[in-house]
């Protein structure tokens, strides 16, 4: 089927979406959690082929497991889009209105996108998670997972159809690009007569290739090199409990810790408690040579390590003379994810809030939290470390924009 | 001067300008007003030359008059300048504030873009506007001006830097960038690294080149093929006036009307006197079959009629049956700008209202309102055609994004 075709289809179901009821929309999605759970069994057929694919290729166990669907995920996955039924539909909200001078009424209304395009890797519960977003909020969707999912994408696509034609619906709200090559993603990137913004969801390799392709208005999500400060006058034992929490309570989150900036006059004091805690969760440190002098034990960071995403069991240290040095380092290196401080003192509070230039910044607290379950949000569709439209976790808002209604009564210009 | 180097240095001083007060804002645009109508004298003879330029390469008298600056001129812009430290100031806005159940305390600030690059056309009072504009909202601003107004962009920048020195703020705030070459601009799309939201202003081709080759979040603004439907129960006398006012109170502009969409019921009765009161404008309409039916003066409009952008005295008919239909022709051949109905049936014009996929629609008003200063804003930077981040006029709250400051005592994630 011709891209062209696709975005068109999508485009075309867009209109009959913005024109729904929430009461519409929710009784859609509880109609497609059914027939998910309906066609289990052609799901679990289809994700079969995909992991008989994968074990072929010599898939990691990881990797496996998160492509793997059971009657039990199934079901899970069908009831968060019943969950999403039940949140509050951001659309049609009034954000603001006014009279103008010469008598009209200014209002400004959120709408729907029109169709959304997510590009997307390995676990096939997002075609469904993402898609409930979408509809929710009256978004047609075009789905480009991963070649590993690919049947898995299809099956679940062809069960919200179902579910979609149940409660007459146009089926084409959502569609899975058939064709995963890179000529076809490239040329999904070049759809912006039909597609309104485009999601990447996945590494940073991914991220990238759709930033640098992309004609349609992206949303980068992703990528968290997220630091914490250990102030001079922080609370060490708060400061410990929480650098054990971001960094070891999962491991390949965008939200974990990956880098330490610590104030030089407690590094005595706090790193040989610091290297007790990280220990017995075998994390291992990369410091600079100040803190090096302290703990010998450690390995050496070098600038690169300063500058990287591990998502695993190690984290670097750099040394800062004040609050100002910490932040700067902070500005260079992270990637505007989430990135906390430690003290008991307002003013470099104070100063780390305003200055650091991130999604989430964070006063004594793990910047696990950035979330939008976390956050309220009842939901996300990913997290934004851009600043345009959206930044940090996005709900359902963030799938919205909005239009101005201007009701008048014969007025022109003067 | 290298474009990396001035990247750098307009990220470095962003990140004093986010800790500004209001208050020193505002001395910063009254100083920076002072300076250019101190440098009056500087910035006209810098002028001369472009305008010297522009008349040895054979500009037009229109385009010429847009590039020339006047004691005068520079005064006005001056005051425009005075004008939006007058304005509100957005940034620090509390948009959203809750408790966490752990209880932290989440809360939603609005915050400086950061960096912000404008590319833009002839007129050179734009270099002084859009600085004032992001200046107020903390913003450092990155500004490409056409090679015609090089040397009065380069002197208005001089002045504005020397204003901004009066009062202790970085001077590297705004930057004008000297090479205008289209290989420098390419490489300034992708500056991601210092930039964090590009806003071309000016002709499609322009905005189309920074679509197609940034890699920095574009907010795409300007063309508009805006439409007006005169409904079958329009007040035709309403119909008259308003599209003779959004066709020719002013010809080159983007929210004038381009296209007329018409109930077929109403042609016998309509038309003649639209022939009438457009002809006293000297407005050619190009029409269609069923329209020509009536009034055989009318010359034919085609397929490419409805899709453009005339800024010019024509105009297109398209007939149709219902508000349905001429819904689906707006949709299809619009930019996302501004349309409207003319009715006094409620039914149609929700319809309209909610189906037209514009940053602007109306019901019985003339398109020429959509405008930063008519919708209250008291500012505009650009009027935005696509729906991530802003929609339709775009006032200070556009320049703006937000981070979320989450307060603790302490939690982890459990």
């Amino acid at each position: 089927m011709n891209l062209m075709m696709i975005g068109r289809q999508a485009q075309d179901a867009s209109r009959e979406l913005a024109l729904l009821t929430t009461e519409q929309k929710n009784a859609a999605l509880l109609a497609c959690a059914d027939a998910m759970e309906n066609h289990a069994a052609e799901i679990i057929a289809a994700n079969e082929k995909d992991m008989a694919n994968g074990i072929e290729k010599g898939m990691s166990e990881g990797l496996l497991d998160r492509l793997k669907l059971s009657e039990t995920r199934i079901h899970q996955t069908a009831e968060g889009v019943r969950q999403v039924a039940s949140l509050p539909d951001p659309v049609g909200e009034v954000m603001s209105e006014h009279q103008h001078p010469l008598g009209m009424l200014v209002r400004q209304v959120r709408v729907p996108f029109g169709v959304v395009g997510i590009i997307y890797e390995s676990r096939p519960n997002v075609t469904a998670d993402a898609f409930s977003l979408c509809l929710k909020t009256g978004n047609a969707v075009i789905l480009r997972g991963g070649s590993d999912a690919i049947n898995s994408n299809l099956a679940i696509c062809k069960a919200l159809q179902e579910g979609l034609k149940t409660v007459q619906i146009n089926p084409l709200s959502v569609q899975v690009l058939e064709d995963t090559s890179r000529e076809t993603v490239n040329e999904f990137m070049k759809l912006k007569q039909f597609v309104d913004v485009l999601i990447p969801r996945g590494g940073a390799g991914l991220i990238r290739s759709v930033v640098e392709n992309s004609t349609i208005p992206v949303i980068e999500t992703g990528s968290g090199n997220c630091h914490i400060y250990v102030d001079k006058e922080a609370d060490q034992e708060k400061a410990l409990n929480i650098i054990v929490n971001a960094k070891t309570q999962r491991l390949g989150v965008c939200n974990a810790c990956e880098s330490l900036v610590i104030h030089e006059d407690i590094l005595t004091e706090f790193l040989p408690k610091l290297a007790e805690r990280l220990g017995e969760k075998k994390v291992e440190i990369r410091a600079d040579e100040a803190s090096r002098a302290v703990c010998s034990a450690f390995s050496e960071a070098t600038e690169e390590d300063f500058a990287t995403e591990y998502l695993d069991r190690i984290i670097s240290i750099k040394t800062v003379s004040d609050v100002s040095e910490a932040i700067e380092h902070i500005n260079r290196y992270h990637t505007m994810h989430s990135d906390a401080i430690i003290t008991e003192n307002q003013a470099n509070a104070e100063q780390f809030l305003k200055a650091v230039d991130s999604a989430a910044v964070y006063v004594n607290a793990s910047t696990r939290f950035t979330d939008g379950n976390e956050f309220g949000f009842g939901a996300e569709i990913g997290i934004s470390t851009q600043k345009l439209h959206a930044r940090g976790p996005m709900g359902l808002v963030a799938l919205t924009s909005y239009k101005y209604q201007i009701i008048g009564d014969g007025q022109v210009r003067p």
